[in-house]
């Protein structure tokens, strides 16, 4: 009866606090409540492990679990302990937390403090976790002068110039989010890396920051640039034959775990987008890449090498990292991953997975995904992620006999214990962290994907809106429900069917089908990806285009290279195809973009409504917040469409379907905007 | 047959004529095909009449008539015979034009040429026309400056600093236009009269204009400024009961027929909206009217002297006018008509009609309607207004057993030769007279009703649909559909269940609910009009409020004042109404008030797709014209939805029903809109 009053209590004061308090979001998903002195009296949470990360976890257990006792163990007989499993064990009133290390402690307590935050039944509980991947990581694109490549959410959180005396108080905020969902790995700064970043005193900086992570069980990674060695170093080159060039390494790899014994190690982006690298010396990536491993080896240092390479050439964009690493394939050294972006070109709303997944299987993969989006609405647009993520996770790659999906093969390569993921943050300073509220989602999901890739896109969906906004199932089913069919609209409304790189030029916000730049690139343009004329649009990537369907393995090979059996969705990605051509409900191509791009339009007008069905379920402030996002989607959603299909008729010469609603937008209009968008916020 | 072959000839011709050639509207809807020589020469163009308007009808049939002989004759025993009246026989390759003056002759010969264009049959016809008004006439409000009040189509027509000399070809095909719909008088100038149109050398303008309008039936009248006896006269004051000022103005008078023997009279406005008039002396506007009409008396000359009279007062404005010249009711000559716009207020989207209407039986009235599309989306906006004007025309006044509609009291006053209605000109100087293509609908409209009063609005719409466009069923069926339906779109969407006067100060586009001007004017100000507050919203004109219910007669009076009885289109107009009050569809005023403009959006959409779909049966420049207008009308229809639910959901504080379409703007941005539109253009 005491137990069931204290639980009305608590629940009430939720609730008061929910609807009281005007929320800015800058809980994110961690809105606990904290237990009174007197009731934490009443329980005990037993821990003898004595090192700062299990420290963390007692000390969250003691400010916010109000059910029973807990007990914190280490358990030597986990396998992968370094990994973060752990399992907990309930009976009655008492809980008990196992793990094979300190950090499984704290995500057993996190594990914990969410089911409290769920209201699930916590009687009983037998659960284990395992990671699916090793290493669960945020790459930062967070330049030194503060701004933030693809960027959204204001500045970055990092203030150089501050560090290392001032500690900003959200390092700290930052870390416990990241290792509340099981995200152990951080990259700081961007892929077009500054050399600064290994200049002494930034290395003093970086030091302060791993400092602050460590107790949360988060090692600190740095992007380098490949040049370092000549830029910072004043050596006469950076090639990776050079003896001073390796030496250098190796005296920087020191100077580094003599700051940060824990060091991740470093990402590099090389020989591409005009980066340096290897092949600036006539080195392969695989020499670079072993070159830098080399150095770090001796503290147990990895090196995450990009696969995202192209060159304005001939040759189709999308096989070219295909082209460059296949060749490759058991070069690299074993403390080497290569980062592979989920689709072949670059992040698009929906690509197809990249063939290189499973093409080099003696090499450890890791997929690259972007949380950041930068091509789906930046923080003005709801668009959760986790289908996205998943759709490439789960893509049967049919490479390998036993784990043929993408997720198989990251998570089983030759190295198992290097198995790991990455996802392009999408945090800065606002103060709601993203942007967007439920731009959070996506730092969420990447994170529970991370730590299970197994979870689907609705059940993460569901703990997110339960934490962050409430359990009340009628915000949490709608809700996600929303959440889910927010990719997809976004697809619709921005470039259904396969279509891809319909962007405006630089920023990527709006779009700009008819982009052109007399001299630029021709890899940057729309039309090198739509080809639209009178007769056609897609990009034929059968034999009798760039053939790129032959770098995918068969029988997907085939599926895709024959226009009835490829998937509708990737239709225009792989086909060139006819106006006319017959779709299989019956519509002509044409009439069915006409109709993807509508019910995008109104996939976002019924989230309108389906948020506006949750005011006063939740604080006004955060209602308010999305709800404005929501306009400026809806409004975006009729730009793309008018744009598109307007832009796209010029050539089709077909008109609107009788029962389309019409553009309300003049096609030589939109082409005037030009927006104001930097790489840089 | 071979009348056969010749038809097709005539129709392939036609058809070429439409598709072929880019047409910018500037044939209006007499887009006749001239006869060649030699086909012309088969029939013969008879009439002995000897006089320039006559010489005109013969010219015109003479181009493009090519149905068999006409015979134009004079038949004195017409009854009404100035008015323009006329009959049409025919039998088989002869028809007969018969009136009693040359303008019926011109009137019958735009009959015919007008059923040639409907490609109606013209055996056996048997046609008599009387106009239901002696005077059809447009009131310009153009300024001596070229700009035109509330003109949307361009700078005036009338090129002032060029007159007399040189004479735009376009005042003739202006006039051409208004005979081809009976439009028989026309007021030059503004209102908001300036005092130089009296001046000499204006009136020489004034002359050639009348000279060029003379052969088409069509007499000039001016606005007058009523301090002009000071202004331009150096009088000592403009008092009508100054002996000079008689004197002055009977002079002037014997001016200007000095130089135009048919000149039709003055229009004036005096003491409205900060003009002169005679109560600035003391005198009331039946002592002013008087004096002028006793000037013009000797040379058959009116005076139109408005009753759109308001003051800044306590008093509700739309009472004022009726207060202001019921009284006044026998003390006018009877050369003097009293012009009352068709609504109390001022041309809005809906009103009731002006309960002076039938209110002053010793009085002759006119009713001006506004062509120009001042308070419904100017030259944007598809808005076809016979429906307005029909429902003003066809309103029921209770006031007199016989003629007790407005259009019964307008054209049966106590000096029935004096019959006559005004309607504000929505002509300027662009190529295609109005700005939105449609807008010619309107003028055409109300020539047509000035004619017939009581023709339906469907019929003039497919009349005039097929002259300005084609005769195709599938294109003026759906149009016309369109037309009938876009009046009622923008009263849903602008203002509808009775609000009014929501605009935008001063240019009156856009929505401005939330309106305010310190220090301005309360009865300028939109929360003057619909009085918004948490428990109701509308203006209580009942007997607990301003009473203007009373201003009707019975059982108008009873019917308006009770909210049960009164029609809802007219509710928030007459009544102060709860948002919860259930209307007569079961649902809350709130939420009719949300669907209602939510209607008008989907309205607007409609008409989008229903355009769409005559595209390739019209010349591609005005379908594109027709179509790029509609989009904005679209746009605006969802800015006004916005504006006014989510402005008076501020008051209402009640959800939008949950199936409604969601608001894409910020109530905040969108009162920041301020257009730089002003009155002139």
């Amino acid at each position: 009866m005491k137990k069931v009053v204290r639980y009305i209590i608590a629940l009430m004061g939720l609730l008061l606090y929910n609807l009281g308090h005007a929320e800015d979001g800058s809980q994110l998903w961690l809105r606990y409540t904290r237990v009174p002195a007197n009731e934490a009296a009443l329980r005990t949470v037993a821990c003898r492990v004595n090192d700062p990360v299990a420290y963390m976890a007692v000390e969250e257990l003691q400010h916010y679990w109000r059910r029973g006792d807990v007990t914190l163990v280490i358990d030597k007989s986990w396998s992968g302990q370094q990994t973060g499993g752990y399992a907990i064990q309930s009976r009655r009133n008492k809980t008990v937390i196992s793990a094979g290390s300190s950090a499984g402690l704290l995500y057993g307590a996190y594990h914990l403090l969410r089911l409290q935050q769920l209201q699930t039944d916590i009687q009983g509980l037998n659960i284990v976790e395992k990671p699916s991947y090793a290493l669960r990581m945020l790459n930062h694109w967070d330049n030194l002068d503060g701004t933030v490549e693809r960027g959204y959410a204001g500045h970055s959180l990092w203030k150089w110039s501050e560090l290392p005396q001032k500690i900003s108080p959200r390092y700290r905020e930052y870390a416990r989010a990241n290792a509340s969902v099981g995200i152990n790995a951080v990259v700081l700064n961007n892929v077009n890396a500054a050399p600064l970043i290994l200049r002494s005193d930034y290395l003093g900086k970086v030091k302060a920051l791993a400092d602050i992570f460590r107790p949360y069980g988060i090692k600190v990674f740095l992007s380098i640039n490949f040049s370092s060695p000549k830029l910072l170093g004043q050596l006469r080159d950076s090639d990776p034959f050079n003896p001073e060039v390796v030496k250098w390494w190796e005296k920087k790899a020191a100077e580094i775990y003599g700051l940060i014994p824990d060091f991740g190690g470093f990402l590099v982006k090389a020989n591409s987008e005009g980066q340096p690298g290897p092949q600036d010396y006539g080195r392969t990536h695989a020499e670079g890449a072993n070159m830098l491993a080399s150095a770090l080896k001796p503290f147990r240092g990895l090196v995450m090498w990009r696969a995202f390479v192209y060159n304005p050439s001939a040759e189709d964009r999308a096989k070219q990292a295909y082209q460059e690493f296949v060749p490759l394939d058991g070069k690299f050294s074993d403390n080497v991953i290569v980062q592979i972006k989920n689709g072949p070109i670059d992040f698009q709303p929906r690509e197809p997975f990249n063939p290189l997944f499973g093409a080099m299987p003696k090499t450890n993969q890791m997929v690259e995904f972007q949380i950041t989006q930068e091509y789906l609405g930046f923080s003005n647009h709801l668009v959760y992620l986790a289908p996205l993520f998943k759709e490439t996770l789960d893509a049967q790659t049919y490479t390998r006999p036993l784990h043929a999906t993408v997720a198989g093969i990251t998570q089983h390569g030759p190295y198992p214990q290097l198995s790991a993921i990455a996802g392009v943050a999408n945090i800065g300073a606002d103060r709601n962290w993203c942007g967007h509220h439920f731009a959070q989602a996506n730092w969420y999901a990447f994170g529970r994907l991370a730590w299970n890739a197994a979870l689907s896109s609705s059940s993460i969906a569901k703990e997110w809106l339960s934490a962050t906004f409430s359990p009340d199932p009628d915000l949490v089913d709608p809700l996600s429900d929303l959440m889910i069919a927010s990719r997809e609209a976004a697809v619709n409304y921005m470039m259904p069917l396969g279509l891809h790189h319909l962007f405006a030029f630089e920023h990527h916000y709006g779009p700009e089908p008819w982009g052109d730049m007399p001299g630029g690139r021709p890899d940057w343009m729309p039309w090198y990806y739509h080809n639209a004329d009178s007769i056609a649009v897609g990009f034929d990537r059968t034999s009798s285009g760039s053939n790129a369907v032959a770098q995918y393995h068969s029988p997907l090979r085939e599926q895709f290279a024959n226009i009835a059996t490829c998937p509708e969705s990737y239709l225009l990605w792989f086909h060139r195809v006819p106006w006319t051509y017959r779709m299989k409900n019956g519509r002509s191509l044409w009439d069915n973009l006409c109709y993807s791009y509508q019910q995008g339009v109104d996939q976002v007008r019924h989230f309108q409504q389906v948020w506006d069905s949750v005011e006063g379920k939740i604080d006004a402030q955060r209602f308010k917040g999305v709800q404005s996002k929501l306009k400026v989607q809806a409004r975006d959603a009729v730009w793309w469409r008018d744009a598109c299909l307007l832009y796209f008729q010029t050539f089709a010469k077909m008109p609107l379907p009788a029962d389309l609603e019409r553009p309300v937008h003049e096609l030589d209009d939109l082409k005037k905007i030009k927006l104001n968008l930097k790489h840089h916020n």
